[in-house]
Formats: C-alpha cells, sequence, structure tokens
C-alpha cells in the first residue's frame, strides 16, 4: 500500500462479516503493511470477537458449492477450482452433506476453499463431521480466518496495484 | 429411584435450558440409574447439543447474584453461598463485573455456584475474563454440565426420597 488509509467499516465487513471484527479492525487502521494489518486482524478475531460474532462472520458465507447469483465475486473467486471440478453428482454429494453439517453444528460449513477440488472439500467435509462441536467451532474460526487473511490482501491490492493475489 | 420412568421434555429443561439437550436426553430415558442419566446427559451435551444449543442454555441462567423474583427455586438453592455472603458493595461489584464479562463474550457468566461465597465467585469471574471467547466458552459449558448434573441429581430425588440433595 502506498500511502496508509484508514478501512472504512463497509470494506471491512465484506472481508469478514462480524461487526464486531469490522468496528475493531477499521477503528485499528491505517497500517502501514498487509502484513500489520494481518496481525491485527488475528489478533481482534482470535481474542476480541465473541462467539456470536464468529458465528455472524460464518453466516455471512454461502455454502460451498452454491452457485446462487447472490454469492459475491470473492466467493466465487475463493470456490473456483472446487465449483469447476465438481460433476452434478458431486455437487449434489456436497450439497448434502452441507445440510447434515449444518442439522449438526448449526452453522455453514466453513473452508478456505482457495485451489481445492470439490473432492478434497468433500473429504474434508465427511473428516470434520465427526468433530465434538465446540472442536469444530476453534476449526471453522481458523478456516475463516485463513479467509479473511486472503481478502485483506484483495483489499489491500485493490487500492494500488499490488502482488498479493497470485498468494491465493 | 426405584422404578425407571421417562424424562419428560419440559422437567429436563428445567435441568438444562437447551432444547436440543432437553429432547435428546428424555428420548434417550429412562435411566435405570442417576449415574446411567449423568453419563448420557454428558455424552449429548459435549458431543450432541452445538454452540448455538450452549448459548440457548447459558441464557436460560440468571445473572448470578441476581435477586429477581423470577429466579427460580434452584437457581436460588445453587447461589445461597453466595448470596448470603455478599455484602453491598460486594453485589454491585459483582454485577459492574457481570456486565463487563457479558460485554466480552456475549453470553452470562456460568459458574456452579454451590457453595461458593460471593468473593470466591467475584474472584473467578475475574480470573476467567481475561480467557479468550473459544476457551471461555469450554469453560463455561464444563460450569453448565456441573449444574446440569447438580439438578438431575434434584430430579431423581423429587420423584422417590433420595440422598443426593446432600452433595450440593
Amino acid at each position: 500500500m502506498a500511502t496508509p488509509t484508514p478501512l472504512a467499516v463497509e470494506d471491512v465487513l465484506r472481508v469478514n462479516g462480524s461487526r464486531r471484527f469490522a468496528a475493531a479492525l477499521a477503528a485499528a487502521s491505517p497500517f502501514a503493511s498487509l502484513a500489520d494489518a494481518v496481525l491485527a486482524a488475528r489478533r481482534i478475531w482470535l481474542d476480541k470477537v465473541d462467539v456470536t460474532g464468529w458465528l455472524e462472520a460464518f453466516a455471512a458465507h454461502p455454502p460451498i458449492g452454491s452457485t446462487s447469483p447472490s454469492v459475491s465475486k470473492w466467493s466465487q473467486e475463493e470456490q473456483s477450482a472446487a465449483l469447476s471440478t465438481a460433476t452434478d453428482s458431486a455437487a449434489q454429494e456436497l450439497a448434502e452433506w452441507n445440510a447434515r453439517y449444518r442439522e449438526k453444528f448449526g452453522f455453514v460449513f466453513m473452508i478456505c476453499a482457495s485451489g481445492r477440488t470439490a473432492p478434497e472439500v468433500l473429504s474434508e467435509l465427511k473428516r470434520r463431521y465427526t468433530n465434538r462441536p465446540i472442536v469444530e467451532l476453534e476449526v471453522a474460526a481458523q478456516e475463516e480466518l485463513k479467509i479473511t487473511e486472503l481478502r485483506l490482501a484483495k483489499l489491500f491490492s485493490s487500492e494500488t496495484p499490488a502482488p498479493f493475489t497470485s498468494a491465493e
């Protein structure tokens, strides 16, 4: 980032749907570098955002594999590998397991899908489905954090030409 | 318990305010002994109730130290040591820390208060306030489980004369 500029709450909300997170990160901005922003995001997400805030952030994501027109451009990019490798039957199985996961845990299956194929995502979903709810909550929060970091990079790169998008 | 009788969902809800917990424990009843019921309760609470169900159970408790007339008889009994040892200033400090805790974590401070004095409760609240939200969620859920076990004992003892209440 050429000149540190403050982050707007509404921009941070596109990165992470927790209002508490967005308010705190915006209040902590501007950041001299993406690395500084990522460190602040990590601290806020893990130490300051309560469980309800985590659930709020999860709820801002479409189910993995969703092709609804309301899915954001960033979500589409993150899921492009999974979507391009999903056969009809794989997409169907993913939808069924998503529903089962949501029934058990009460929130959408969170995975940083960038670069992962549909079979990989499905395999991970089935493995994590056996977790205890409290364990799975923390795993999901770590995945949300990875997505948050990738999106922060996109947010920074959209302000000035930057090399970050290749990391995804 | 002389004869195992099925538990009614509404009775289990007095023990633990999570509807998923109550439905599952009632469905698993009758139990041959209190020990069997406690084992089933533990498994359901830790493995089957999702995070939203945990928060639902927490929300069924009054803030510790509350003297509102709507507080249930069981809550009053559990908090009797704390209430009898709370001076006006201690009660005031407890109320303030309760509010601060709730602001940070998004749920009421959960503690199995049986036999604990007001200073002990306050000291524990201050100590736990420094926890990360995900850590504190699990601590609170363990306290809820202790309360659940004590109340299950009361539920069993209310069906037939039983020695369980002395455990509290």
